[in-house]
Parts: structure tokens; sequence; C-alpha cells
């Protein structure tokens, strides 16, 4: 499996690049659209054909390169059924991405969002904004729920062998990685804390929203095409 | 072999931590004096002993950890011998630090400065500035050469096999690592280039002098601790 992980620093965001080495199949999980060049631009001189972007969820910090790129290549743009309605193919819980011979493996992770998936692919794990390094993406906004999140962490994220790699959506203090084992002893936020604890916790956060909150997500529900769509 | 990408967003540079997952022997490869607390928690948070810091040469652009991780853990600081005065060890081609089972291959690379090293260990090629991700570091200060940059890339790099991971000390387009391959393939300064022409091009650059170097040279030389030594 060739795999990659790319950076847009304005918005810490992490783009994933992963693609079958023999049959050049790749996807893109969370492309930025600042960034789509660049991401084209490895992608075909590693001599890959983009296939599928995923989504891990409809963001609120950055605009998704998805639409573009679908655009672009012809690829097909994967997200949950209860998030963008200008997604290609709709998934959840137990569905599987094929990528060549590779597979990924959707999990539902709601909480940050109630739209949340993670993906995992051969010991890698996928986790958008629910599950962070040494932290977790914030619940107080688009359907966020601490309750949830906290369940979607511990039951379906927890559960996953300790040596699973954990790759999120940001990164803000120049972690690049993690993994299960280390979240479950170290991550402030879940590591001896109760399911109440962690709700007190995310509800007396006081946080600005995010600056491109308004703009970024009726966006990223058009794929970023910048003609909103309405919700049928 | 446990390893770490870390990233300092301010000055855009990559430290990284390895370690003998058996002994639990660990090092660090350009550290940054502003991220010594975090790059120690996670040492610790991965149950490990800081026992080396490597540095690739005397970098310009920000001033090292290594003096305060010495300090602070007894590690051993390694460099090149053409370097900062303060270093523990001072190695050159074709010498081996060993981290427990692990080791590190040094190669003297210069060109972006005169001391600058890259260090090779079980298939991961760590640059510093002398090879960057589809550039190189720049030549016009601290005793760079063009030419003889060329020849530490063409002669001692591009010789590896193709497979070599390559990991920079920077990257200011977001992405995280390349290959030997890919580089003598696709880099623009190299690929398709005479020795002549990337003379030509790096003497015809136009840059403003880096931002600290009147602040990090002299730093870097004491290994980061603020009292500059003079050279003996």
């Amino acid at each position: 499996m060739l795999f990659r992980q790319l950076f847009d620093a304005e918005t810490s965001t992490y783009t994933y690049l992963l693609a079958d080495e023999a049959t050049r199949e790749a996807a893109l999980i969370d492309p930025v659209l600042e960034q789509v060049e660049r991401d084209l631009r490895l992608v075909e001189e590693l001599g890959l054909k983009l296939t599928r972007v995923l989504e891990t969820h409809v963001h609120a910090d950055h605009v998704t390169g998805a639409g573009v790129l679908r655009e672009r290549t012809g690829a097909t743009v994967v997200a949950s059924a209860r998030g963008a309605p200008c997604v290609s193919r709709k998934v959840g819980h137990g569905d599987v991405v094929r990528l060549g011979g590779l597979e990924l493996h959707v999990l539902e992770t709601p909480g940050h969002t109630d739209d949340s998936l993670s993906y995992l692919c051969e010991g890698r794990l996928f986790t958008g904004d629910a599950l962070l390094i040494r932290g977790t993406g914030r619940t107080d906004f688009q359907n966020g729920d601490a309750g949830q999140l906290h369940d979607s962490i511990t039951r379906h994220l927890f559960t996953l062998p300790e040596e699973t790699a954990v790759y999120p959506g940001h990164d803000y203090a120049g972690h690049a990685m993690s993994t299960i084992g280390e979240e479950k002893r170290h991550n402030p936020r879940l590591a001896r804390r109760t399911r109440e604890s962690f709700i007190a916790f995310m509800k007396g956060r006081q946080l600005p929203p995010p600056k491109k909150l308004d703009v970024a997500v009726p966006a990223n529900r058009a794929c970023g095409l910048g003609k909103p769509l309405l919700q049928t």
C-alpha cells in the first residue's frame, strides 16, 4: 500500500493519499480545495489514478477539494449518508470502499458532527475530527454531541487493536500520528475520565465559532463547488 | 523501530523521533528549542529514554533544542566534526551511531552548509537541508556551495536504492516524505538538469537572508544554550 500524509498549513488539516501499488488506484481522504493542484501533481508523479475521494465529515474549518477532484478525474466522492447531498456514494457503518485490492472499512463515529465517519485500512485508522492526537473534535456546532462522541471513541475506536495507527483530520501541535493504545493511555480528555466528566469538560469549553463556519459548511455540502445544493 | 515525524509550524521544521522498540533507547534528529517540552512529553509517554540527539547541520532558521535536551536527559549530541563546537560526539562519512540495536549511518552531504550530514537508518534517509522534497537547501550562506551540493545529492543520495524513504529537514508545501526514486525523477532542480545548470540556477536565485540567521547560527554553535562558544 502506498501511503502519504499531506498538510494544509493554513487550516492545520491533514489529507491522506492511499493507493494500491499494483493497480495504481488511489484515494484521497479529506482533500483541501486550495491544495488540489499539489495533490493532483503528486498523484500524477507517482503514476496513480485517482478513483476515490473520501470525506470524514462536512468540515467547518476548510473547504473540500472533493468536487473539483471529481470534475477533474472522475473519482467517486464517498461520505456519510447523513452528510453532504452532493456526494456520489453514501456509506454507513460496516460498508467497505474498495480501492483496487485494498479495503477501507467505514465506521460511523458521530459526536463532532452527526455525519462523522472514520475509515480503517490495513491497520491505519483515519479518524477525521472524532479522535485527535491527545484531543478530540469539538462538539458545540453541527449537531455535535459530547456523549455521542465519547461513545463513538470508546466503543468503536478504543476497541480496535492497540497498535492501530491513528491519523487524524487535524493537528495543531506538530504531531503526525498516534496509536489507539497511546490515546487510551494518554489522551487527557479520555484517559482516567468518565463519560460524564468528558461531557462536562466539553460543555465547559468557551470557544469562538470556527472562522470559516458560515462559508465552509454550505460550500462543503456542495462538495466545495461553490453552489450549495438544497438538501433533498 | 518506533518512528515519529514532528513539525514546528513557525519554521516549517521537521524533527524525527526514532527508537529501538526493544531497548527503548531513543534519538531525536533536529529538535527545535521551542518544541522541547512537546518532544520530551512524547518520549516519556512512549516509555522511551532519550540517549541521542543528532543534528544534520548548524541551522540558520531555527534554534536547536539539542543543548537543553542534553541537560535534561544526558543524551549525547551528535553532529559533524565541521559544525558546532558544543557537540558531544563529532562524526563524519561512514561513522555509525548506535541506538540500541539500530544503526544510523552517517553520510557527509555538504553544499547547503559545509557541515551538512544525512543519516540513514533502516531504509529511512534523513537529509536535513541537503535534499528537500522537490527542492534542495539553499547554497548562498554558511559556506554553501551549489556544485558541492549537486555532488552530495547525485553521488551519495541518488545512489541509494530508489525505494529509500526521504525525510527532509523542512517542507513548505505540506509534503511529509518522498523517496529517492521520486526525487531522481521529479525534483525540478535535479531531474534532467546538468550540474552546470543546477549551479547556474542556484546562483541566479535572489533570496533574502534567513530571518533568524544572525541569532540562530551563533546560538546553534552553542547547541541552543544561548552562550555562543568560540571555535577552538
